[in-house]
């Protein structure tokens, strides 16, 4: 419907893209000077820090900017029982800002990402560039060759179905990394000078029915649209494997978006990863990953959801039970894990009752 | 199994990649001067020319360069009445030099598509990585975030999984353009002006179960692995439909790797596409097209071929049938087509019979 403009003003764009709509998730352990890079980039936003380790331990963040911290007791406190399902000793605990969180969107990064220069030596705005993919539709359903047909200079190729050209709306912006690539320990020790150094200028769709790699260092996503699923799992203390937080999340997200016909992108943004993690400590954490991986991803290619399944929270607790089902078997820690995605969902709903949908900007700041 | 070398002086190469292995097959109406730009790049190469329209024209080919050349007396000479199946008046007409080629591997360019420049000015040798992409393997299963995996600097991310690494072998590279994109009519017409100036520096398989528009202005593919089923259709000259040849050959080799595990990749390398054809031919050329492909496309999405399809020619035997089947009700046409896949495939076991592989080199040129 088109209507005439009654407020002249406000379409003004003064403020940053999405300011009031998005929260920045950190997870640390350490004071956050890296934040001064971002300083241009971040500061206009709300921070949500999610304090793993020590409780007691003071983070510092630098001034001017807007944050709220939670440690162990925090989390602890509001979740109660439920706390069992936030990983502690590992980055995965960042999911309980996304759980906190009252905004539609999500942007998440590691505390050792820095800014990026793109080919010309321009600093990259990462979170500008995740906001351009989310708020811009997906192509999921036929590839596209010359990659996001939305962005300026591109469009559909010859071939491409018209009926398809409004896209699916776009529930994830998956960002790489220039510098340290996000390899595993056997991959770091074989390869431990590789640097990524090549800077590819897309951005694209993962089609349906493909999984992939998600990569929690560098996200955003519509935390209205598959936020109950972004759920990074059971690592760290106590638990028999790590640095499979994010892969988790990634392939239960990946299964979800392709059943309610969600759009996932990767490419651009690019950071700059600043520093590799032990390989030795990696292979410790990855090696029970390494060969269950052997199994989920079959699972995870196979798995399909029951058409009654329409929103987030049904689809994924369908899926705890195919979890426990079917992974089960392969090692108790799965039956745990499916129990803690029981658990995950009724914190989510807890915190986030129905009927307060996430806050949107009125354009009025 | 490691041996010792017993040949040490053929090991150095002297002589460009592929060189007794590969044909250039390009199909044309016109002089061939567009070869002088590629001479440093294709001169070593065989070339196969297929000339459309009027048998009675000469085509002038540059000095030096070592072609056979088929016109329209030619075709219908060799192939009878199977010579139907050949279009005329359109350059659909190619797929007859993947016919009657003895190689191993095939690359075909359009006439008006130039060398182009990487963004340090350097002339791309488009053939070069044509054949680094089909040399490597694809990996159809799981998607890489860093594209090409078996690139120089990049490798598998953290994720992948293990077994899934040493990929499936590659039978389609398809190359993309700089200058003129690759669009429909309508998009020409919309957008008269548009130029692809953007160089995206990636290789990347297109996941299993997704198709993709192929364009057939500038690509190779691995005859032994997929040939039969590069048909390029019924187009042009008494037909209802053109530029949907490419496209054609495109969801039929797709469906068909797919079914066997055979990989399919895009990307690099580029050619610089000189001269935008004219959008009101164009449209007049596809206009059945841009509707038909609405139930074409979902028709191949979900066209599964049985288990004892089990080589090209059985898949492609089979998806006739299911053209005729299923598109047959869409417009008569798609019975005629059908009927032309199956001469199509005997023509191509004609002139190709089971025994006489395609050539190999044995490294001594």
């Amino acid at each position: 419907m088109v209507e005439p403009a009654t407020d002249t003003i406000a379409s003004t764009k003064l403020v940053p893209l999405l300011k009031d709509e998005l929260d920045i998730v950190i997870p640390t352990i350490r004071n956050l000077d890296f934040l001064e890079m971002w300083r241009p980039f971040f500061e206009p936003y709300h921070l949500i820090i999610v304090q793993d380790g020590d409780p007691s331990k003071i983070i510092k963040v630098p001034d001017g900017f807007d944050y709220e911290l939670y440690n162990r007791n925090d989390i602890n406190r509001i979740l109660g029982p439920k706390a069992s399902c936030i990983s502690f000793k590992d980055s995965a605990c960042r999911c309980f800002g996304y759980m906190v969180s009252k905004k539609k969107y999500i942007f998440t990064i590691d505390d050792d990402c820095f800014v990026a220069k793109d080919p010309s030596g321009k600093a990259i705005n990462a979170l500008e560039q995740h906001i351009k993919n989310i708020l811009s539709p997906s192509t999921p359903f036929f590839f596209n060759t010359l990659y996001d047909p939305y962005r300026e200079g591109a469009d559909f190729v010859r071939g491409y179905p018209f009926s398809l050209r409004e896209g699916a709306p776009t529930a994830v912006s998956h960002g790489l990394w220039l510098n340290i690539p996000d390899y595993d320990a056997p991959t770091q020790l074989v390869k431990p000078l590789e640097r990524n150094t090549r800077y590819v200028d897309a951005v694209l769709t993962i089609p349906k029915g493909t999984l992939f790699p998600m990569c929690g260092m560098n996200l955003c996503f519509d935390r209205d649209l598959i936020g109950p699923a972004m759920y990074f799992g059971l690592m760290g203390d106590g638990q028999p494997i790590g640095r499979y937080d994010d892969m988790w999340a990634g392939w239960c997200t990946k299964v979800i978006c392709d059943h309610l016909g969600l759009g996932v992108k990767t490419g651009l943004p690019y950071i700059y990863h600043s520093k590799a993690s032990n390989p030795f400590v990696n292979l410790k954490k990855e090696y029970k990953g390494i060969f269950w991986q052997e199994e989920i991803i079959p699972f995870f290619q196979a798995a399909t959801l029951p058409k009654d399944c329409t929103s987030v929270q049904k689809c994924y607790i369908e899926l705890s039970k195919q979890v426990k089902e079917k992974l089960g078997k392969v090692d108790p820690y799965f039956d745990k894990l499916a129990d803690a995605m029981v658990t995950w969902i009724e914190a989510w709903d807890e915190l986030n009752p129905a009927g307060a949908p996430a806050k949107v900007s009125n354009g009025k700041a």
